[in-house]
């Protein structure tokens, strides 16, 4: 692991938060947890790996969809506690079958969000449930 | 505060992630922490507030150095527990001076982040500290 990733600032269950950015549109796609292992794979592979809080494992993001994201720049902030990640998204970001996982809009006045965003695939033919 | 809010996944905290993006560039300024205060308050004002962990009280994003936040959007995102809101950055949003807080980049094989950013301000000509 080089020194930049060891200089990062993990929270006390050793994540950070890791903003996912397209490199080509600037659309934030998601963002997700990583540890410091899936920080160093992300960088040695050029594959976004993060960390899962409810599965308590490491995941190769598109490991189930194959919607991989070729990472194309890595970026922390001032306190050293957040990452920035522009990437060249495979399909979809969200496993809803959307662009980015930011596909509800706040509407004022109303009583739920608005649906707001690029439509790529239909979840139930990508993941498959046995 | 409306029920899209209350809708909203805060964590064991009462916090919840917030991605500000700048509107015009799509430049992803910072990510900090709101509770439900401050979302509602966000929402009201139409200036980002955020929620400090480290002060354990509410803030209004440029109370200090004029540099405020004027919200265009705000989105959440499938899981509803991180926030995305475009701005229109007044300034600059990183209290070292930078235009974005991602003003490092990862440089593979070297020992340090590499500084790439945009300087807006003398961070001793705007914090005063007496």
């Amino acid at each position: 692991m080089d020194s930049q990733i060891q200089g990062l600032k993990f929270d006390a269950h050793g994540l950070i938060p890791a903003i996912i950015q397209d490199a080509a549109s600037r659309e934030v796609l998601m963002m997700a947890w990583m540890n410091a292992e899936s920080v160093a794979l992300t960088v040695s592979t050029g594959k976004t790996h993060f960390f899962s809080r409810s599965r308590n494992q490491l995941w190769l993001k598109g490991e189930s969809s194959g919607h991989t994201q070729t990472v194309r720049s890595l970026r922390t902030d001032c306190d050293k506690d957040v990452l920035l990640i522009e990437v060249t998204q495979e399909g979809a970001a969200c496993h809803d079958g959307y662009y980015s996982c930011f596909y509800r809009k706040h509407a004022l006045g109303q009583p739920d969000w608005k649906t707001d965003g690029k439509l790529i695939f239909d979840p139930k033919t990508v993941y498959h449930k046995a």
